[in-house]
């Protein structure tokens, strides 16, 4: 089989695939931090271009239009959701262990880029179309929320609230520092999500 | 002192400062309404007149332009939350009672429309100034509540989380069904909050 000798100026159809993969990213990284810090609607993708060094039609090239670029980030969070859920699901030991570790990665992926665009767009951002992919991508993530309670109810460790509604709550908590965390602060988002998932551990009245 | 028969077709002057008022006030529940079903970018005042019948000079005239519309309805809301700690510090009973009847209180009015419209309006869509008279009108109600927590620690009845993030969480909690919270669900906006703050107070995990 021919290959190419290291130093050939041609790259493989391995290292294209590669790159174009690399400049997605980049891309998607350079948006997302822009609609975080704009909103989506002050957000021009000749400024993410052009933060970039590139030039809008790259954008449509790689990505699509402004709302697909949007929906694209959304979805890489969601998805980063939906694997903390995975990985929580796979770790030994009790119910309330694996809520515990979901939960602080919850909250760390929602305190990163990706994880601020899901929190911080308000539906009616959205075309019908793109809210419903993302409450598509949503549901597994409720789901797998409301099973670590169902179980931990069952096993004994988790209080026997609603399911649905202490779902809706502690999502909710680790929704909200999305919307307000802040890099330069004192905590890095993992020392945060411990310390949030502790609070709503135990409660705030004294045991 | 000359006054006017029941019968007069004239108006007295308290009765047209009532008036004023009372247009003021239906106005700005109208684009709350809007603003919270629409966002701000998508909500022009020409359609919140129409809603009531009247022009946009109408609402010009009472309430200024789009951006003050939006300011006076966040105002509103957050004087509501003042009010719910005012209350709930005149309260007799112990720091955990006031602070329990504080949050249910909180997170009431955060579904209704005004607390809605703080909820949901993202910073970066105000003017330096406006994001200035908010803060400035948001900081009593975060002292308030840090003070509920503070007293609730010193009588031994809350926890001795650390009283800055004990409160983010709080409201962060509370402050999220504005964003998701459905008139048209099964909950009341007071059960709902009642059922959220009793999940707040004693915690995920079976005591």
């Amino acid at each position: 089989m021919a290959t190419l000798p290291a130093s050939s100026p041609f790259r493989t159809a391995d290292q294209r695939k590669h790159d174009r993969e690399a400049k997605r990213q980049a891309l998607l990284l350079a948006a997302a931090r822009m609609f975080n810090a704009r909103g989506f609607h002050a957000t021009s993708l000749d400024d993410v271009a052009a933060s970039l060094g590139v030039t809008k039609p790259t954008i449509y090239h790689y990505l699509g239009n402004k709302e697909q670029v949007l929906l694209e980030c959304m979805a890489i969070g969601l998805r980063q959701l939906q694997q903390a859920a995975a990985d929580a699901r796979e770790r030994p030991g009790t119910a309330i262990e694996r809520l515990r570790g979901f939960l602080v990665s919850y909250a760390e992926v929602n305190m990163a880029e990706f994880g601020q665009c899901v929190i911080r767009t308000s539906d009616e951002l959205l075309s019908r179309e793109g809210l419903e992919q993302l409450k598509a991508l949503k549901r597994p993530i409720d789901e797998a929320m409301r099973q670590f309670i169902r179980e931990g109810i069952a096993e004994g460790s988790i209080a026997a609230h609603d399911p649905r509604l202490l779902a809706f709550t502690l999502a909710g908590t680790l929704n909200w520092p999305g919307r307000w965390y802040d890099a330069q602060g004192p905590l890095s988002p993992k020392a945060l999500a411990e310390q949030l998932v502790a609070i709503l551990e135990t409660g705030f009245a004294a045991r």
